[in-house]
């Protein structure tokens, strides 16, 4: 009898070197914001993995040496034995569900900064370091690569001490020394190093030599190589040299782990790339140039996908680190035929974002995500119940819905009430917005979560006021009604100088632009001083709708926020390609009917734009006035949720609705703990 | 007899609330990217400071709770009882030299971020986080206000615990709630926390009843308060509700630690601020308000100017931050009347860069500065001579200077050899562009203490070739010999595409600048891949010499790295205001003797710019000639330093000549095991 599983295929174990992965489902290594600071933390975040199915579990780019030091930002760290003992959590958690560990050691070259250790920085010629830190790299001579050689193979026999079952030698991202030697406009060098691509790759291949050496009895030995820059002639292409490098090492390595670099084109968010499996068309060669396994990633979440790499024969295994964040239940899910649970990623980049600020890893769509340890959730499981029966969510925005889709899996009888005529608050608003239609992920996983429950109801065109909230007699009562965007142009710059708004000036907000009002003819201005992505969306959507746009930002770059989404390069981009006139480092001083004074951030000196309307991106203010007037009705539960608690991020809304039902029926004497369990710095002597 | 020591005032004791300082010198809390990350190096620094003569060492802004968290800054943090120890290793340190311990209690409000705990963030009215952050706080209600000063309370009682003896109540820099409480523009309450100014300091004033409550039997109070925003008529002033505030506060606190804010204001660079004691204007008023004693800063190094200000009444006690890093013996100094051996403070604010990137504190004065814990370094101590007898070092930069004095002092024989015709390398020339005279100070306090030694012989004019150097006989060397800036426009921004530069061309470096040259008549363009602050300053001499000056950078900011020292405002202000022709997000395509092609950072656009000339500020190429010569000679020591080894920051050079001499003579797998000693996470079961 066939299997009755369409997805069979991705079930089969994989060899890889002289370890086997249970099925082809491959967490690639990512970052978490956790690293050596926070590794009871990583190593929730990874055991979780695990226990959701995948069947190699990686860590993060693992610092091999005080050289390659890339403090403030807490990655992986394996410079001496004292580490050894914070990356087993992670093994040992990994290995407890059954799936290998793998690390990824790395030397990033002039990426890193030596902030900590002042120790040289390194590069195959002299530069400056990639960052705008004021710092140079030397040109590495024969000493230190020996040297350098020596650091990596001690540290694949640290990782393999630690617990990993593969080890990893990294060549992308442009973050890594291998792939900084490979690169002619990185490497001048004249010697057995440089010159011809055998010679640029010559340092790759003899830390794949010596990590085999070193480990690979046990160890599979893996290669994460970028085979494409996304620079065209200007830099590795997959089609000529990138195609090259797989066949000269072709079967060195017992497994390829192929992407595109830099960081950007690798981890492409949906606003920029919608389609998932975005980097097989780069890949597809990759195995006709090796014997051994390979993986691949794209953002894929689709199982149908999946199976078509699979059976296409364009990788082995199916990688993954944003889906896998998002639902790290995602094999799970797909081996049950649960596919509609799957809680897809919307390739937000926030889980990049915090990386990027060197700070714990969050999930717009797993709320639980990097709370694994701290907090003990669980993705996919919620405590039953307490005394209480019954709950009413009052607004179906991010908050609202996760909230009540939470309550209903904990097993309350839930009332869900949204005053508008659609389910979904600004999540749903917002992804009609140029660029952001996968963000309606958020709602449409929820949505379906809570059709399918017995225990909800759920009501759009439903406005309550405090009345029909008693009418109802519902006492406990979470408020998720959100927050609206102000019209007075005050926000973080102009607090202290309030913009002038003559009352002849034609405004519009954020809302009035997501409920369908277009500005009117003519120039229209759009101030940000929100400074995240809606201002950039909105004046692309105006510009599209063939508008003339001026943006205006006190902050020196459109979006500036976006920086961390690994976004703003193509924001800005597109704006100007639209014809958009930018005035950044301005802030608004005053507005009328003919148009603005801005005011330069550096000098005050004014400067006039006409205009005949302007969209003030600035600041939101909580609409709370059903909470106010609920509270004196002596409700059980009477809690506010979401932007109405705190504007911010989708990802913070989620997390607030998450957390309002995780404390449900808990005392806040222990809710509040939470916010005290964090890792602190052993003061004991050192032993070593 | 009267007392011989002029400065005897400055040594007086003064009764602090229950508490006594032993004289006059009170280093202020300052940060120092160490904080709760990194206890031990902490410790290391403020021991250090009591070991030098201060009478009270300060700690940094200390978190008093999860709502007011600055990850991923290190600050100070004393969530709950599990901070205890690692602050009492601070103030165990400084009591063991005789110094009184003070802990400055914070909480940030909207100026904090609440990244890692993940609480809600607090103002007194509803407003955006402080930062570009997607945050809001919320205004706090009567019950936050409660639960606040709980938290405050109890922070004091535990900072007690901690062995402060002098607790701060902090009002100041814009970053702390009960500051933001004054300020009208921040404070927009109905209730008796807002509208007059009485109210709107009560939430100050029950912080101080509070704290004298809990810890005033044994612990002085102390309030540190920003008497002026530097926003004239917009913010509040010294003369006006600065004034009103220490009036109605009066006699509440046992000290008054009073600057201005923003910290931009308080902490100023020599660069925009030459004078020290330039509070004092501001802080006059203040003594004659209260009956407690005050303390006041302004970078000050003199004793001259220390004396003056405790004569006319200014101040009881000389407070600092920066003197206190650049010289931790300052007072020892002073008191032992060798003023001319303090190593006074740049104003440079590498300092406050270190605390603004999350990364341990430099000084360039004082190499040793962040040290003291990992390298077991003293400022003023180092180890005395081996083996070895004679040294010669090659160059008298920064590092060359530094690696001379410190040599000298462990009593080798030091040939000191300079090229030109002045020492300084570039200290010298930098310190003759306009605002940086005060880094002549790295030169000049070596130049000081060298020109006192016998052991020390010096040479400027000096040049040497490979054949002289064996001539003397010499088998220790140091190279010192610098960098000098690229002609071909390469940098950060430009390696994949390096621009095309026509042989017409008229192109000059920044070392052609440095030594006089000046450009063609006509416009000059400067191009600066180099973001540091060398561009900005080149443009500035060159506008202020009457030329028109167009400047281009790939950053979206002119010198953009000095936001980290907080003075980049100040330079695009600046250079705006002298005409200078701004171009940012623009590298450097072409360039020929009409002028340049610049191409968009975002689409690749290209831009025509007449320019006569251009000076080009891209990326520094290392010279190395005589090391490379001088290899065959085989000499027992032959080590690069400085730019020489690494181009980076003069804080590096000078750092980097500080190393070379501690490590001569020591063997080098001693001194790489400095790298690794660092702070790592407890990994023990949590106790609490």
């Amino acid at each position: 009898m066939p299997d009755a599983n369409p997805y069979a295929l991705l079930f089969e174990p994989v060899r890889i070197g002289p370890v086997t992965a249970r099925n082809r489902f491959f967490q690639v290594p990512h970052c978490t914001g956790l690293g050596h600071l926070r590794p009871r933390a990583d190593a929730g975040v990874r055991g979780m993995k695990a226990a959701g199915g995948w069947a190699v579990v990686s860590n993060q780019e693992t610092e091999i040496h005080p050289s390659s030091d890339l403090t403030p930002f807490p990655e992986g760290r394996l410079w001496d034995a004292r580490d050894i003992p914070a990356l087993r959590l992670m093994t040992d958690a990994v290995h407890e569900q059954g799936a290998l560990a793998a690390i990824q050691l790395a030397h990033n070259g002039n990426h890193a900064n030596n902030h900590l250790s002042r120790a040289p920085l390194l590069a195959p010629s002299e530069m400056s370091v990639d960052s705008t830190m004021p710092k140079h790299a030397r040109a590495m001579d024969k000493a230190d690569i020996r040297e350098f050689r020596r650091w990596h193979r001690d540290a694949a026999l640290r990782a393999k001490e630690a617990g990993a079952d593969i080890i990893y030698v990294y060549a992308g991202h442009s973050m890594s020394i291998a792939q900084h030697f490979m690169l002619p406009h990185m490497n001048t060098r004249s010697d057995e190093y440089g010159g011809s691509l055998e010679n640029r790759v010559r340092l790759a291949r003899e830390l794949l030599e010596d990590t085999r050496e070193a480990v690979g009895d046990t160890c599979a030995v893996a290669f994460r190589f970028a085979i494409d820059e996304m620079q065209g002639a200007d830099g590795m292409q997959a089609a000529e040299e990138g195609r090259a490098v797989v066949e000269l090492l072709s079967d060195l390595p017992d497994l390829w782990d192929v992407n595109v670099s830099g960081w950007d084109n690798d981890s492409m968010t949906t606003r920029f790339q919608l389609e998932d499996g975005y980097q097989n068309e780069a890949l597809a060669f990759v195995k006709q140039m090796t014997g051994k396994p390979v993986v691949g990633v794209g953002r894929l979440t689709s199982p149908d996908l999946m199976v078509s790499m699979v059976k296409k024969g364009i990788v082995d295994l199916i990688g993954a680190a944003r889906p896998s964040i998002a639902d790290p239940f995602l094999p799970t899910k797909i081996k049950e035929g649960r596919i509609d649970e799957i809680r897809e990623c919307i390739g937000c980049n926030i889980c990049v974002a915090s990386d990027n600020l060197g700070i714990p890893i969050r999930c717009t769509q797993n709320p639980t995500m990097g709370e694994e340890w701290r907090r003990g959730w669980h993705p996919e499981i919620i405590s039953a119940k307490g005394e209480e029966n019954e709950v009413l969510v009052i607004g179906s925005g991010p908050a609202g819905l996760e909230c009540a889709m939470q309550m209903a899996r904990r097993g309350y009888e839930v009332t869900l009430a949204e005053a508008s005529s659609e389910f979904g608050g600004r999540v749903a608003r917002e992804s009609r917005l140029p660029g952001l239609s996968a963000w309606n992920r958020v709602k449409d996983y929820r949505l379906n979560d809570l059709s399918q429950r017995g225990n909800v109801r759920m009501f759009t065109d439903s406005p309550l006021d405090a009345a029909q909230v008693a009418e109802l007699g519902v006492v406990n009562v979470f408020v998720a009604t959100g927050a609206h965007w102000r019209r007075d142009g005050v926000g973080r710059n102009t607090q202290r100088n309030v913009p002038l708004i003559e009352p002849d000036a034609r405004i519009l907000t954020p809302d009035d632009i997501l409920s369908g009002q277009t500005p009117a003819a003519g120039p229209v201005l759009v101030y940000d001083d929100d400074h995240i992505y809606l201002a950039g969306v909105i004046a692309e959507q105006l510009a599209v709708s063939g508008m003339q746009v001026i943006l205006v930002t006190p902050e020196s770059l459109v979006s500036s926020f976006t920086v961390n989404t690994l976004e703003q390069h193509r924001i800005q981009a597109r704006l100007i390609e639209l014809g958009v006139d930018i005035h950044c480092n301005k802030t608004l001083a005053s507005l009328d009917s003919n148009g603005a004074t801005l005011s330069c951030v550096f000098t005050g000196k004014p400067m006039q734009v006409s205009c005949e309307s302007a969209v003030l991106v600035t600041e939101r203010v909580r609409d709370i006035a059903l909470h106010a007037a609920l509270k004196p009705l002596g409700l059980t539960t009477l809690k506010l949720i979401g932007d109405a608690a705190q504007p911010g991020l989708i990802v913070d809304a989620v997390f607030s609705g998450h957390r309002a039902a995780r404390e449900f029926e808990r005392p806040r004497q222990d809710t509040d703990k939470d916010w005290f369990r964090r890792e602190i710095i052993d003061l004991r002597e050192e032993t070593s």
